[in-house]
Protein backbone atom coordinates (compact mmCIF):
# COMPACT_ATOMS: atom_id res chain seq x y z
CA UNK A 1 0.00 0.00 0.00
CA UNK A 2 1.37 3.54 -0.81
CA UNK A 3 0.69 4.86 2.56
CA UNK A 4 2.74 1.97 4.52
CA UNK A 5 6.54 3.72 4.33
CA UNK A 6 5.19 6.81 5.54
CA UNK A 7 3.65 5.57 8.26
CA UNK A 8 6.56 3.14 9.19
CA UNK A 9 8.78 6.69 9.25
CA UNK A 10 5.70 8.39 11.76
CA UNK A 11 5.84 5.25 13.70
CA UNK A 12 10.00 5.61 13.96
CA UNK A 13 9.95 9.21 14.91
CA UNK A 14 7.68 8.43 17.34
CA UNK A 15 9.33 5.61 19.02
CA UNK A 16 12.18 7.90 18.97
CA UNK A 17 10.89 11.15 20.25
CA UNK A 18 9.41 9.10 23.21
CA UNK A 19 13.11 7.71 23.80
CA UNK A 20 14.25 10.88 23.76
CA UNK A 21 11.68 12.69 26.48
CA UNK A 22 12.13 9.49 28.78
CA UNK A 23 16.01 9.89 28.78
CA UNK A 24 15.34 14.02 29.45
CA UNK A 25 13.18 13.10 32.31
CA UNK A 26 15.55 10.19 33.48
CA UNK A 27 18.76 12.02 33.16
CA UNK A 28 16.59 15.43 35.16
CA UNK A 29 15.08 13.01 37.73
CA UNK A 30 18.55 10.49 38.63
CA UNK A 31 21.34 12.22 36.47
CA UNK A 32 23.23 10.28 33.84
CA UNK A 33 23.76 7.09 35.84
CA UNK A 34 20.55 5.64 35.23
CA UNK A 35 20.41 2.61 33.24
CA UNK A 36 19.59 2.46 29.45
CA UNK A 37 17.11 -0.61 30.31
CA UNK A 38 15.44 2.20 32.99
CA UNK A 39 14.89 4.20 30.38
CA UNK A 40 13.47 1.91 27.47
CA UNK A 41 11.07 0.93 30.37
CA UNK A 42 9.90 4.33 30.85
CA UNK A 43 9.48 5.18 27.21
CA UNK A 44 7.73 2.05 26.54
CA UNK A 45 10.27 0.36 24.26
CA UNK A 46 12.30 -3.14 24.10
CA UNK A 47 16.25 -2.54 25.13
CA UNK A 48 16.69 -3.70 21.56
CA UNK A 49 14.35 -0.60 20.20
CA UNK A 50 16.40 1.56 22.15
CA UNK A 51 19.83 0.74 21.57
CA UNK A 52 18.99 0.68 17.55
CA UNK A 53 17.81 3.80 17.38
CA UNK A 54 20.59 4.95 20.09
CA UNK A 55 23.69 2.60 20.45
CA UNK A 56 25.63 4.36 23.04
CA UNK A 57 24.21 6.66 26.04
CA UNK A 58 26.28 9.38 24.62
CA UNK A 59 24.09 9.54 21.73
CA UNK A 60 21.21 9.81 23.65
CA UNK A 61 22.75 12.14 26.34
CA UNK A 62 23.24 14.32 23.31
CA UNK A 63 20.79 14.17 21.58
CA UNK A 64 18.86 14.58 25.28
CA UNK A 65 20.25 17.69 25.79
CA UNK A 66 20.92 19.09 22.32
CA UNK A 67 18.17 21.97 23.74
CA UNK A 68 19.95 22.63 26.79
CA UNK A 69 23.71 23.10 25.33
CA UNK A 70 22.24 25.31 22.67
CA UNK A 71 20.65 27.66 25.37
CA UNK A 72 23.98 27.12 27.31
CA UNK A 73 26.45 28.40 24.61
CA UNK A 74 23.61 30.90 23.70
CA UNK A 75 23.94 32.36 26.79
CA UNK A 76 27.84 32.60 26.82
CA UNK A 77 27.35 33.88 23.06
CA UNK A 78 25.16 36.44 24.35
CA UNK A 79 27.55 37.31 27.23
CA UNK A 80 30.14 38.17 25.10
CA UNK A 81 28.28 40.61 23.02
CA UNK A 82 27.03 42.52 26.01
CA UNK A 83 28.28 45.97 25.53
CA UNK A 84 28.48 45.88 29.26
CA UNK A 85 31.14 43.89 30.04
CA UNK A 86 30.43 43.60 33.78
CA UNK A 87 26.87 42.84 32.96
CA UNK A 88 27.64 40.52 30.36
CA UNK A 89 29.53 37.93 32.78
CA UNK A 90 27.04 38.80 35.51
CA UNK A 91 23.92 37.44 33.12
CA UNK A 92 25.27 34.86 31.89
CA UNK A 93 26.50 33.28 35.44
CA UNK A 94 23.26 34.20 36.59
CA UNK A 95 21.76 32.60 33.51
CA UNK A 96 23.41 28.84 33.50
CA UNK A 97 22.30 28.67 37.24
CA UNK A 98 19.10 28.89 36.68
CA UNK A 99 19.15 26.92 33.80
CA UNK A 100 20.75 24.24 36.08
CA UNK A 101 18.55 25.11 39.46
CA UNK A 102 15.19 24.08 36.97
CA UNK A 103 16.79 21.24 36.12
CA UNK A 104 19.62 18.54 37.18
CA UNK A 105 19.90 17.06 33.95
CA UNK A 106 21.12 20.04 32.19
CA UNK A 107 23.47 20.33 35.34
CA UNK A 108 24.64 16.67 34.81
CA UNK A 109 25.28 17.55 30.99
CA UNK A 110 27.47 20.33 31.63
CA UNK A 111 29.53 19.13 34.25
CA UNK A 112 30.03 15.48 33.75
CA UNK A 113 33.08 14.19 31.81
CA UNK A 114 31.63 12.02 28.60
CA UNK A 115 34.86 9.72 27.88
CA UNK A 116 33.48 9.22 24.14
CA UNK A 117 31.16 12.15 23.74
CA UNK A 118 33.19 13.79 21.61
CA UNK A 119 30.43 16.30 20.22
CA UNK A 120 29.27 17.33 23.72
CA UNK A 121 32.77 18.12 24.83
CA UNK A 122 33.65 19.88 21.59
CA UNK A 123 30.39 22.04 22.27
CA UNK A 124 31.68 22.72 25.46
CA UNK A 125 35.00 23.35 24.50
CA UNK A 126 33.37 26.18 22.59
CA UNK A 127 31.51 27.71 25.19
CA UNK A 128 34.45 27.90 27.29
CA UNK A 129 36.71 29.54 25.00
CA UNK A 130 33.96 32.68 24.47
CA UNK A 131 33.54 32.56 28.03
CA UNK A 132 37.25 32.81 28.81
CA UNK A 133 37.15 36.15 26.46
CA UNK A 134 33.99 37.25 28.55
CA UNK A 135 36.05 37.11 31.99
CA UNK A 136 39.07 38.45 30.22
CA UNK A 137 36.95 41.29 28.74
CA UNK A 138 35.48 42.18 32.36
CA UNK A 139 38.97 42.14 33.86
CA UNK A 140 39.87 44.84 31.48
CA UNK A 141 37.20 47.11 32.28
CA UNK A 142 38.31 46.89 35.70
CA UNK A 143 34.75 45.02 36.77
CA UNK A 144 35.79 41.90 37.64
CA UNK A 145 38.32 40.69 40.13
CA UNK A 146 42.14 40.04 38.71
CA UNK A 147 42.20 37.06 40.58
CA UNK A 148 39.16 35.27 39.18
CA UNK A 149 40.14 32.19 37.48
CA UNK A 150 37.99 30.69 34.56
CA UNK A 151 37.89 27.58 36.35
CA UNK A 152 35.72 28.80 39.24
CA UNK A 153 32.86 28.76 37.11
CA UNK A 154 33.14 25.04 37.31
CA UNK A 155 33.12 25.63 41.37
CA UNK A 156 29.92 28.08 41.05
CA UNK A 157 28.04 25.56 38.78
CA UNK A 158 29.10 22.44 41.53
CA UNK A 159 28.15 24.67 44.66
CA UNK A 160 25.23 25.82 42.91
CA UNK A 161 24.51 22.15 41.88
CA UNK A 162 24.63 20.84 45.57
CA UNK A 163 21.83 23.15 46.78
CA UNK A 164 18.99 20.41 47.29
CA UNK A 165 15.00 22.20 47.68
CA UNK A 166 11.79 20.75 48.26
CA UNK A 167 10.95 22.30 44.82
CA UNK A 168 11.99 23.88 42.03
CA UNK A 169 10.60 27.72 42.95
CA UNK A 170 12.65 26.96 46.48
CA UNK A 171 15.67 25.59 44.25
CA UNK A 172 15.96 28.49 41.88
CA UNK A 173 15.17 31.24 44.39
CA UNK A 174 18.52 29.41 46.75
CA UNK A 175 20.74 29.51 43.62
CA UNK A 176 19.66 33.09 43.43
CA UNK A 177 20.80 33.84 46.61
CA UNK A 178 23.88 32.08 46.25
CA UNK A 179 24.37 33.46 42.80
CA UNK A 180 24.15 37.39 44.06
CA UNK A 181 26.79 36.29 47.14
CA UNK A 182 29.33 35.32 44.41
CA UNK A 183 28.47 38.39 42.18
CA UNK A 184 29.69 39.96 45.20
CA UNK A 185 32.46 38.23 45.81
CA UNK A 186 33.82 38.29 42.07
CA UNK A 187 33.14 41.88 41.77
CA UNK A 188 36.52 44.41 41.54
CA UNK A 189 36.47 47.26 43.67
CA UNK A 190 34.56 50.11 42.06
CA UNK A 191 38.23 51.70 39.95
CA UNK A 192 39.11 55.46 41.28
CA UNK A 193 39.47 57.90 39.19
CA UNK A 194 43.08 58.40 38.02
CA UNK A 195 45.17 60.46 41.07
CA UNK A 196 45.96 63.85 40.34
CA UNK A 197 48.85 65.96 42.01
CA UNK A 198 48.10 68.11 44.39
CA UNK A 199 49.13 71.21 45.38
CA UNK A 200 51.13 70.72 48.72
CA UNK A 201 52.80 74.22 48.72
CA UNK A 202 49.50 76.00 48.36
CA UNK A 203 48.17 74.15 51.55
CA UNK A 204 50.96 74.77 53.65
CA UNK A 205 50.83 78.66 52.75
CA UNK A 206 47.46 77.99 54.12
CA UNK A 207 46.44 78.91 58.24
CA UNK A 208 45.18 75.73 59.56
CA UNK A 209 40.85 75.24 59.02
CA UNK A 210 39.50 75.58 62.08
CA UNK A 211 35.84 75.36 63.98
CA UNK A 212 33.81 78.70 64.64
CA UNK B 1 34.85 -20.86 83.54
CA UNK B 2 35.58 -17.78 85.19
CA UNK B 3 36.61 -15.90 82.05
CA UNK B 4 33.88 -16.31 80.24
CA UNK B 5 31.53 -13.66 80.70
CA UNK B 6 34.83 -11.17 80.23
CA UNK B 7 35.46 -12.79 77.11
CA UNK B 8 31.97 -12.30 76.23
CA UNK B 9 32.03 -8.88 76.93
CA UNK B 10 34.87 -8.17 75.11
CA UNK B 11 33.65 -9.88 72.39
CA UNK B 12 30.23 -8.01 71.94
CA UNK B 13 32.46 -4.37 72.48
CA UNK B 14 34.77 -6.11 69.66
CA UNK B 15 31.64 -6.48 67.47
CA UNK B 16 29.93 -3.33 68.14
CA UNK B 17 33.14 -0.98 67.23
CA UNK B 18 33.22 -2.97 63.94
CA UNK B 19 30.09 -1.80 63.00
CA UNK B 20 30.12 1.64 63.89
CA UNK B 21 33.52 1.29 62.41
CA UNK B 22 31.69 -0.13 58.72
CA UNK B 23 29.02 2.12 58.85
CA UNK B 24 31.04 5.12 59.46
CA UNK B 25 32.64 4.20 56.30
CA UNK B 26 29.74 3.33 54.35
CA UNK B 27 27.98 6.60 55.44
CA UNK B 28 31.10 8.61 54.07
CA UNK B 29 31.85 6.96 50.91
CA UNK B 30 27.41 6.58 50.03
CA UNK B 31 25.92 8.96 52.07
CA UNK B 32 23.24 7.62 54.79
CA UNK B 33 21.12 5.80 52.03
CA UNK B 34 23.34 3.05 52.54
CA UNK B 35 21.28 -0.12 53.49
CA UNK B 36 21.57 -1.30 57.25
CA UNK B 37 22.33 -5.31 55.36
CA UNK B 38 25.22 -3.63 53.65
CA UNK B 39 26.28 -2.44 56.67
CA UNK B 40 26.33 -5.41 58.51
CA UNK B 41 28.00 -7.13 55.07
CA UNK B 42 30.81 -4.61 55.36
CA UNK B 43 30.99 -5.20 59.30
CA UNK B 44 31.60 -8.78 58.61
CA UNK B 45 28.26 -9.52 61.09
CA UNK B 46 24.86 -10.65 60.70
CA UNK B 47 22.20 -8.61 60.22
CA UNK B 48 20.19 -9.94 63.20
CA UNK B 49 24.03 -8.94 65.20
CA UNK B 50 23.34 -5.28 63.87
CA UNK B 51 19.68 -4.86 64.45
CA UNK B 52 20.58 -5.96 68.04
CA UNK B 53 23.12 -3.84 68.79
CA UNK B 54 21.16 -0.90 66.44
CA UNK B 55 17.33 -1.48 66.28
CA UNK B 56 17.52 1.51 63.80
CA UNK B 57 19.59 3.64 61.83
CA UNK B 58 19.12 6.68 63.45
CA UNK B 59 20.89 4.71 66.81
CA UNK B 60 23.38 3.47 64.36
CA UNK B 61 24.30 6.96 62.76
CA UNK B 62 23.77 9.04 66.48
CA UNK B 63 26.99 6.91 67.50
CA UNK B 64 29.33 6.79 64.20
CA UNK B 65 29.17 10.44 64.27
CA UNK B 66 29.31 11.32 67.32
CA UNK B 67 32.78 12.45 67.44
CA UNK B 68 32.03 14.92 64.65
CA UNK B 69 28.88 16.08 65.50
CA UNK B 70 31.19 17.16 69.00
CA UNK B 71 33.54 18.57 66.52
CA UNK B 72 31.02 20.50 65.31
CA UNK B 73 29.65 21.52 68.15
CA UNK B 74 32.69 22.41 69.46
CA UNK B 75 34.04 24.56 66.44
CA UNK B 76 30.46 26.54 67.26
CA UNK B 77 31.48 27.37 71.42
CA UNK B 78 34.81 28.47 70.40
CA UNK B 79 33.63 31.00 67.36
CA UNK B 80 31.17 32.37 70.29
CA UNK B 81 33.71 32.87 72.37
CA UNK B 82 36.34 33.98 70.32
CA UNK B 83 37.30 38.01 71.32
CA UNK B 84 37.08 39.06 67.77
CA UNK B 85 33.47 38.51 66.57
CA UNK B 86 34.23 38.43 62.59
CA UNK B 87 37.69 35.86 63.42
CA UNK B 88 34.92 33.96 65.23
CA UNK B 89 32.35 33.70 62.66
CA UNK B 90 35.01 33.44 59.67
CA UNK B 91 36.67 30.46 61.65
CA UNK B 92 33.57 28.30 62.18
CA UNK B 93 32.72 28.65 58.83
CA UNK B 94 36.05 27.63 57.60
CA UNK B 95 36.46 25.14 60.06
CA UNK B 96 32.77 23.48 59.36
CA UNK B 97 33.60 23.54 55.78
CA UNK B 98 36.84 22.20 55.85
CA UNK B 99 35.39 19.30 58.28
CA UNK B 100 32.83 18.66 55.54
CA UNK B 101 35.24 18.58 52.75
CA UNK B 102 36.78 15.98 54.47
CA UNK B 103 34.20 13.44 55.31
CA UNK B 104 30.98 13.30 53.01
CA UNK B 105 29.69 11.18 55.85
CA UNK B 106 29.86 14.22 58.14
CA UNK B 107 28.20 16.57 55.39
CA UNK B 108 25.25 13.96 55.53
CA UNK B 109 25.17 13.65 59.26
CA UNK B 110 24.63 17.56 59.26
CA UNK B 111 22.36 18.42 56.77
CA UNK B 112 20.46 15.38 56.67
CA UNK B 113 16.58 15.76 58.25
CA UNK B 114 16.15 12.40 60.70
CA UNK B 115 12.51 12.28 61.50
CA UNK B 116 13.20 9.95 64.55
CA UNK B 117 16.99 10.92 65.52
CA UNK B 118 15.70 13.22 67.97
CA UNK B 119 19.14 13.22 69.66
CA UNK B 120 20.88 14.03 66.80
CA UNK B 121 18.47 16.99 65.95
CA UNK B 122 19.00 17.93 69.55
CA UNK B 123 22.39 18.74 69.47
CA UNK B 124 22.14 20.49 66.00
CA UNK B 125 19.31 23.04 67.70
CA UNK B 126 21.76 23.73 70.33
CA UNK B 127 24.68 24.01 67.85
CA UNK B 128 22.24 26.39 65.28
CA UNK B 129 21.17 28.75 68.85
CA UNK B 130 24.99 28.92 69.43
CA UNK B 131 25.56 29.76 65.59
CA UNK B 132 22.89 32.00 65.42
CA UNK B 133 25.04 33.97 68.42
CA UNK B 134 28.10 33.99 66.53
CA UNK B 135 26.29 35.86 63.65
CA UNK B 136 24.59 38.26 65.80
CA UNK B 137 27.74 39.23 67.61
CA UNK B 138 29.18 39.79 64.48
CA UNK B 139 26.75 41.97 63.06
CA UNK B 140 26.94 44.28 66.46
CA UNK B 141 30.32 44.87 65.40
CA UNK B 142 29.67 45.95 62.23
CA UNK B 143 32.24 43.27 60.71
CA UNK B 144 29.02 41.14 59.11
CA UNK B 145 26.85 42.29 56.79
CA UNK B 146 23.70 43.01 58.14
CA UNK B 147 21.09 40.88 55.76
CA UNK B 148 23.20 37.89 56.27
CA UNK B 149 20.56 34.81 57.53
CA UNK B 150 21.71 32.24 59.64
CA UNK B 151 19.79 30.28 57.04
CA UNK B 152 22.71 30.99 54.94
CA UNK B 153 24.41 28.37 56.81
CA UNK B 154 22.95 25.76 55.17
CA UNK B 155 22.98 27.24 51.67
CA UNK B 156 26.96 27.24 52.03
CA UNK B 157 27.21 23.72 53.51
CA UNK B 158 25.10 22.42 50.67
CA UNK B 159 27.25 24.62 48.01
CA UNK B 160 30.25 23.06 49.47
CA UNK B 161 28.60 19.65 49.63
CA UNK B 162 28.24 19.99 46.06
CA UNK B 163 32.11 20.39 45.33
CA UNK B 164 33.21 16.89 43.24
CA UNK B 165 37.27 16.60 43.54
CA UNK B 166 39.42 13.79 42.31
CA UNK B 167 40.92 13.60 45.45
CA UNK B 168 40.59 14.94 49.23
CA UNK B 169 43.35 17.45 48.88
CA UNK B 170 41.68 18.98 45.98
CA UNK B 171 38.35 18.67 47.68
CA UNK B 172 39.86 20.93 50.29
CA UNK B 173 41.90 23.28 48.45
CA UNK B 174 38.37 23.76 46.26
CA UNK B 175 36.51 24.09 50.08
CA UNK B 176 38.68 26.67 50.58
CA UNK B 177 38.42 29.20 47.32
CA UNK B 178 34.69 28.32 47.65
CA UNK B 179 34.92 29.35 51.79
CA UNK B 180 37.08 32.62 50.68
CA UNK B 181 34.65 33.94 48.35
CA UNK B 182 31.60 33.45 50.70
CA UNK B 183 33.74 34.94 53.33
CA UNK B 184 33.89 38.23 50.74
CA UNK B 185 30.71 38.97 49.94
CA UNK B 186 29.47 38.10 54.03
CA UNK B 187 31.50 40.90 55.11
CA UNK B 188 30.12 44.30 56.28
CA UNK B 189 31.65 47.12 54.45
CA UNK B 190 34.17 48.48 57.47
CA UNK B 191 32.03 50.94 59.28
CA UNK B 192 32.91 54.75 58.65
CA UNK B 193 33.87 56.68 61.70
CA UNK B 194 31.36 58.41 63.32
CA UNK B 195 30.12 61.55 61.23
CA UNK B 196 31.13 64.77 62.21
CA UNK B 197 29.97 68.54 62.09
CA UNK B 198 31.64 70.78 60.11
CA UNK B 199 31.49 74.49 59.89
CA UNK B 200 29.86 75.17 56.43
CA UNK B 201 30.15 78.97 57.48
CA UNK B 202 34.39 79.13 57.95
CA UNK B 203 34.60 77.33 54.57
CA UNK B 204 32.61 79.85 52.21
CA UNK B 205 34.94 82.61 54.21
CA UNK B 206 37.81 81.61 52.87
CA UNK B 207 38.85 81.84 48.87
CA UNK B 208 38.51 79.26 46.89
CA UNK B 209 41.84 76.94 46.54
CA UNK B 210 43.48 77.26 43.54
CA UNK B 211 46.33 75.18 42.51
CA UNK B 212 49.96 77.44 41.94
Amino acid sequence: MPGEPTQLRADARENRDRIVAAAREAFAAEGLDVPMTAIARRAGVGVATLYRRFPTKEALVREAFAEQLAACTGAVHRAAEDPDPWRGFRRVVEQLCEMQARDRGFSAAVLTAFPDAVSVDEVRAEAEGVFAGVVERAKAAGALRPDFSTDDLALVLMANNGLVADSTDAAVAASRRLVAYFLQAFRARDPLPPPVRLGLRDALDRPPRQSF
